[in-house]
């Protein structure tokens, strides 16, 4: 993290869609001035009564203080505000932090008029500091006076820490004849790895989802989104994925467990659980390229999963890739290094849709125009067929460059 | 690896210490130019009849030839000669492979009138391109003419791939009333994680010891040298350590399960095994300092170890040591992502000798300076106290710096 110095815009970068409200959400920003100087650092999100929430956070064992707290008010399943602050985690900050969290949902709830564990809290930043509870408190009734439907556009910017551009992502699904809304946005470009492969990622929805049908769904797309991008193997303290249903379309009544008639509504979340984890993997510290590993082959999905995220998490297979060299050997060490069943002798390697390696050996006169040229593009394909079963996975990563080393070679100072 | 180009000495390497000639075994050195031009790439040893031999190789699934090969001759014990390359690791090389491993055997078995299974090889460099046996086969007997038992600097050096400095260590060690010699030599700095940490080492003594006794001291020494040292996390196809004893000095019988009597030799064998693990990190690719590791108060010495690891493969964690941040965030994040036992409000960091956090909370108004000065040394040490039992660990890695960016991104092309 660059101490919110201006770092160049990832080569990588998407455009920021058209989010549009979210009928029952409102949103605003804020200048709270925690650690930034002269930007937006406070996001704030209400709801109406009866919002449903469901949440996934990170498997670090050392969570901050806001995760615990979600965590703790997430068994109550509803929801009216969320109050997300850039610039310091409130990580690994002892007693101080936990009565931030409470003095923050004291305060929101006091200008939400509803109980302190229907408001959900993120922050992300240093790790370490105290967090300056009554800068952040004070901003919260300014931020909430001008609560709009609009600023989605101004939310995905002002969560942003180190991200060089801002992140959403928009769908639209039927329930029975009525059509809904998801918007998400999201934040983070490093110390992402599974579980989760982000920092913060926020979803609402107009659906009346129960809390549990709602869970549910989430948790199945974080699996096949975030947890399927690393950048470089680090695990944040503060990953938080929340998703709020408002509940202000009218459509045929869900029932508690979900279902066939929420089918198209979690395509839709899943949609855009998938576009943002990308982004994120886009916006990796120092990224150059896109890599998608695909594993095929591999006695179950599982094992896929392992060696991808192996090939995707080692140095040199991603050094390789910056310096746009096909290093198919380092490959087959990342396969082998991954400690998942494997056979050299039937292991497959190609990159750009050329294999290179086929059943243990290199294809003898394998053309190598095509890798070259593809390994000088923005988005790299690495194939593996392991030979061994049916298990397949993919995942997503970025090469690990200068860039990277200079950002993180400079946090703090 | 650098393909042979000249990479800037470490700043943190040491001077090759004067190897002894060590009884009973002759070394040699040559060219076959298998990938390298001009210099030496071919090293032999020669030992008498009854020398024993023990090998510890890498646990990745995908190991090259010579691994294989290594694997399948230990199992008779017994050693006439070693022969290894620089240049080409032959792995993932299928067949061709496994028959340039039978006919360099079969060769040097004709040259020192032993069995194929008494010859040893390991070679290392690129992967996936075919050894070129003809030429390495030719180079043998120049080299077997000229054998000495002087020339361990020259083998120290005719091994290295992209090592900056030679390394070797040597001791004695008393076997009853006669003194006997341990020397070794290693190569390695990148691709170095356990098991191994290293690509390849060589040990020799002249004491007399049988393969089981030799086998258990040297799997007790790597396991807390070379598997206690990372540098990248990514494992070698081809880490070998082989310790052979040509029993040329007389010194009282020693009985097959070792016992009391090999204390002094096992000393020595771990202080050069520790010697090289450390010398492999003084020159981990890029490395600018060598970070040593200490967590204790883990619920296991294996957890403790684990913690360790998850903290030294840490890319944030060695990007602010290489940027000389003391950023203890880092540090809780990666405790955290370990997966071990850990209480975020137990946990205590310390740098350089000083806690800058203590059970969950940063120590207020502790002493920076000395953390600060510390930091710009050569040599960092990171404790964490976990707070929660007595399982301790050490493990020693360097930084990451553009120099790993530069090597790895520049291989091949």
């Amino acid at each position: 993290m660059a101490s919110g110095k201006d770092l160049p815009v990832s080569p990588l970068a998407l455009p920021l869609p058209e989010l549009p409200p979210v009928p029952g959400v409102l949103l605003g920003t804020g200048v709270a001035g925690i650690r930034y100087k002269a930007r937006e650092d406070v996001t704030m999100m209400a709801f109406p009564a009866g919002t449903t929430v469901a949440g996934v956070f990170t498997k670090n064992q050392c969570p901050g203080a806001p995760v615990d707290w979600c965590r703790a008010a997430l068994k109550g399943g509803k929801a009216r505000a969320l109050v997300v602050t850039a610039g310091n985690s409130n990580v690994f900050t002892g007693k101080a932090g936990r009565e931030t969290c409470k003095a923050t949902a004291a305060a929101m709830a006091k200008l939400a008029g509803c109980k302190p564990n229907e408001v959900f809290l993120a922050s992300t930043g240093v790790i370490g500091e105290k967090l300056p509870t009554e800068k952040l408190t004070a901003a919260l009734p300014a931020v909430h006076a001008v609560l709009e439907p609009d600023p989605w556009q101004h939310a995905a910017r002002a969560i942003m820490t180190t991200d060089t551009f801002p992140k959403g992502a928009t769908r639209t699904a039927k329930i029975g004849d009525a059509t809904v809304t998801v918007n998400g946005i999201a934040k983070g470009s490093g110390m992402i790895a599974p579980d989760m492969a982000t920092m913060l990622c926020f979803l609402a929805t107009d659906a009346k989802v129960p809390a549990g049908a709602l869970q549910a769904i989430l948790k199945k797309g974080v699996d096949r989104s975030f947890n399927c991008v690393t950048v470089d193997s680090d695990t944040s303290t503060s990953d938080t994925v929340l998703l709020f249903a408002t509940g202000a379309t009218k459509h045929p009544r869900v029932p508690a467990e979900g279902g066939a008639m929420l089918k198209d509504f979690a395509r839709a979340v899943h949609e855009v659980l998938m576009d943002l984890a990308l982004l994120v993997a886009r916006d990796g510290e120092g990224a150059q390229k896109l890599i998608e590993i695909h594993v095929a082959g591999a006695v179950s999905a599982k094992s896929a999963h392992r060696v991808a995220m192996s090939i995707a998490n080692s140095p040199l297979v991603k050094t390789a890739i910056a310096g746009e060299d096909a290093n198919w050997g380092r490959i087959v060490m990342a396969v082998g290094k991954s400690g998942e069943k494997a056979d050299r002798d039937r292991l497959s390697v190609g990159v750009g849709g050329t294999w290179m390696a086929r059943e243990g050996e290199i294809v003898p006169g394998y053309d190598e125009a095509p890798v070259v040229a593809h390994m000088k593009g923005r988005e790299v394909r690495i194939d593996v067929d392991l030979g061994l079963g049916r298990g397949s996975a993919t995942v997503w990563t970025c090469d690990l460059t200068h860039g990277y080393i200079d950002i993180n070679g400079a946090y703090r100072s």
